[in-house]
């Protein structure tokens, strides 16, 4: 009998575990869930009467080990560093591996190790990483098969809210690890525009924003995420002298944004200390030029030369920076406090939906012609807890697994699901699970930055 | 004898050489110098009859150990990152130390067993840090000696080019390490500004400064230097409720190099290939948005609002950033192909002269009046060897290290030079080798920001 072990029971694990329960029934495999608490994963999984659950810690080499005697395939959605410790142990007893993260140098290095004992490492099965991938290749490899040349490559993505949860002029709230949320986009971010390389530090990321149109659901703006051009290889786009992959939000959300950034709200290099009393108004004060303590929001609308009446302070004012709310932590980073702020005023409500977006547009040459496809990806959650991120990202890492597991994967070494014999059966069963892409009818793909 | 050990001949070594030669002929001391090459050790000694001179390899231990036997005092001018493992064999061989650098975290956890030997690890002994420690106590023990409370402390300093040798329209040569100068800033600064703390994100640094004068020597603007707070502590300054360290430059220059923060150029944190053939204009339209090629100045005007014939673009245009001329290097960070072309355009011609300029302004409580003080310190280097640079900072080595040969300091332990015992007399030395500040009338001090 196949064993599956899926490792830690955190928000994600939820949906992969029930389908992975469902799966096994149906195919005699064998399920095993374990996390750092006990009371988590059980929690988890003891409505499902076939799976086995255990607290593990992951720290302890020797107990990791014992864990994976005789387990044919260990699913990590363990923190990335992590994954690594794991992937070692995988090795020494011979199981394959799924995660949903990027693959770290530490991973890569595991390749020809993994290859030598014909094992597997999948990683980036998530939704971006993950569906992005196979749906992008979709499109490419069906373009280069039918002998056309890919010109242009436009990639978007968003974790965002849905339409009848949309309550605040932010138009989002946080439905993933809202860490990464105040974070983003700090490395900057390049692309490639009609063959030039274009480069964009984080104080201008924000600012540089794309139009998007996703039929039926409105209008996005998108900001360029991280190194785009570095997917010309991964997706084998030789051709291609437009490629852009970008984060989508709704309009008005970056210029907002950009506001935190400009302040240096966002900031994680330095503590600040006393901060438990302090009133949201005189902290966001110790980021502006000297003022009148009364003329704290005058101050920012002039030192960001923001209209006063704006929507970026509109979006300040909802965030409650100009008001006498305490920050009630005694200290931290500007970008953990902040953090603090949002997960107050961006919370989920138990009943809210969450929706995730993504869209591609290809240009390419065929027969003398330029043509344009694009295919988009609507999908919202039903409540805070079995959240459209939840979903894709399970459901991802679930089919990849029942793959695998089916033997259908022949590719052996560390991988992300860009080839064919992937990605092909599990967009057939992501859209059997009611996670589909829709092609649009688009004259011309949208305009570049 | 006494015997002192300078290591690294560098550029900073030659002032600091000749002076301690003529201190050791005066005071019957050995003085030796050592340097990785012997070539550039010889060329700063050759012409000194009493200096002994060798070659050493400061990456071996038992070599260096072996140099340290019987020395009295090392001074390094070594990479910062060296000094602990010269520090080490100090405690081990018992000689004291002293260096123009920072305190590190493992310099300072030296402190208890360098008291223990009896032996004094100096450091910041060179302008900024190291004058501006000394001036700066002075005139702060001064006030609190006479009753007094100082209750503002603004302290500025920067590394000019003399009117003289000023000939480009950014008012700037590179008279020191250029890598510093081009990563100037990156971690923001903070300051006190009455009361409140006042926190300033690098994308900002460039834009909020302060005007500052300097009797006989004109206009001048500052930048924050960095954590100003932090010299709430090491001054002592438990009444000042406002405290800024600043950079000066000249006016305009400030305003100038945050179009290149601003559009990406200083970033040190990723690599770009493919540079060598690269025209500045180019390499400089991949840090814009998408544009005509011929329209690369327009763009990037629009692009941070700069009026097309305002001095910024002047600034840019000088450097050369729209014209033909070739990046030449194969590859880098955008800074360091950055600093390739500030290292052309504001290299120091040899006869061009370097200006240090300093000033510290107090306002102080004394007698139930509010007091101000302002000491400025200006001094022109003699060419481009001789540099202001290389005397300020070679001179207070050497006037520290006579004091501490001379037996007149009694601290053990890891120090700075801002107790009575060192800078009065070393300030006393510098003034009689013509570094000397002079007190301004004034009737306040400059506005903050």
């Amino acid at each position: 009998m196949k064993k599956i072990l899926v490792l830690g029971a955190g928000r994600s694990a939820t949906v992969l575990i029930e389908y992975l329960h469902a799966q096994a029934a149906l195919h005699g495999w064998h399920l095993q869930v374990a996390d750092q608490s006990l009371e988590l994963v059980q929690a988890k999984t003891a409505h499902l009467a076939q799976v086995e659950s255990f607290a593990l810690d992951i720290a302890d080499p020797e107990a990791l080990r014992a864990a994976l005697v005789s387990v044919s395939l260990v699913i990590s959605l363990l923190p990335p560093p992590l994954h690594p410790q794991v992937a070692t142990v995988c090795l020494e007893q011979g199981c394959h591996l799924l995660t949903a993260s990027y693959v770290s140098p530490e991973m890569a290095a595991l390749d020809k190790e993994a290859r030598q004992r014909n094992l597997l490492f999948m990683n980036e099965c998530g939704l971006d990483p993950g569906i992005d991938h196979m749906s992008a290749m979709e499109m490419i490899d069906d373009v280069r098969e039918a002998g056309g040349k890919v010109t242009a490559f436009h990639s978007y993505c968003g974790g965002l809210i849905a339409p009848e949860s949309d309550t605040n002029p932010w138009h989002y709230k946080l439905t993933w690890n809202p860490r990464n949320i105040v974070l983003a986009g700090q490395a900057g971010g390049c692309y490639l525009h009609e063959g030039s390389r274009k480069y964009i530090p984080y104080g201008r990321l924000f600012e540089q924003t794309t139009p998007v149109h996703v039929e039926g659901w409105g209008e996005f703006e998108a900001y360029v995420n991280r190194d785009s051009i570095h997917y010309q290889d991964v997706y084998g786009l030789t051709h291609a002298t437009t490629l852009l992959r970008g984060t989508l939000r709704r309009p008005g959300f970056c210029r907002a944004w950009n506001a935190l950034v400009q302040l240096g709200l966002t900031d994680d290099r330095y503590w600040m200390e006393g901060a438990r009393d302090l009133t949201l108004r005189t902290w966001l004060g110790t980021f502006l030029p000297p003022h009148p303590p009364e003329q704290v929001q005058q101050t920012l609308a002039r030192y960001l030369s923001l209209d006063p009446n704006g929507s970026e302070m509109t979006c300040l004012k909802w965030l409650g920076l100009f008001g006498e709310e305490r920050l009630g932590v005694p200290s931290g980073t500007p970008a953990q406090l902040l953090q603090g702020i949002l997960e107050r005023r961006w919370a989920l409500a138990p009943t809210d939906r969450d929706m995730i977006v993504m869209q591609h547009q290809l240009a390419y040459q065929l027969d003398g012609h330029r043509h344009t496809k694009v295919a988009s990806l609507v999908l919202t959650g039903d409540d805070a807890a079995q959240t459209a991120m939840a979903k894709t990202v399970g459901l991802t890492l679930g089919v990849v697994a029942v793959l695998l597991l089916q033997e259908r994967l022949s590719q052996r070494g560390v991988h992300i699901p860009t080839a064919r014999e992937v990605y092909q059966p599990a967009l057939r069963m992501l859209a059997s699970l009611g996670i589909c892409f829709q092609e649009e009818m688009q004259s011309e793909p949208s305009p570049g930055l």
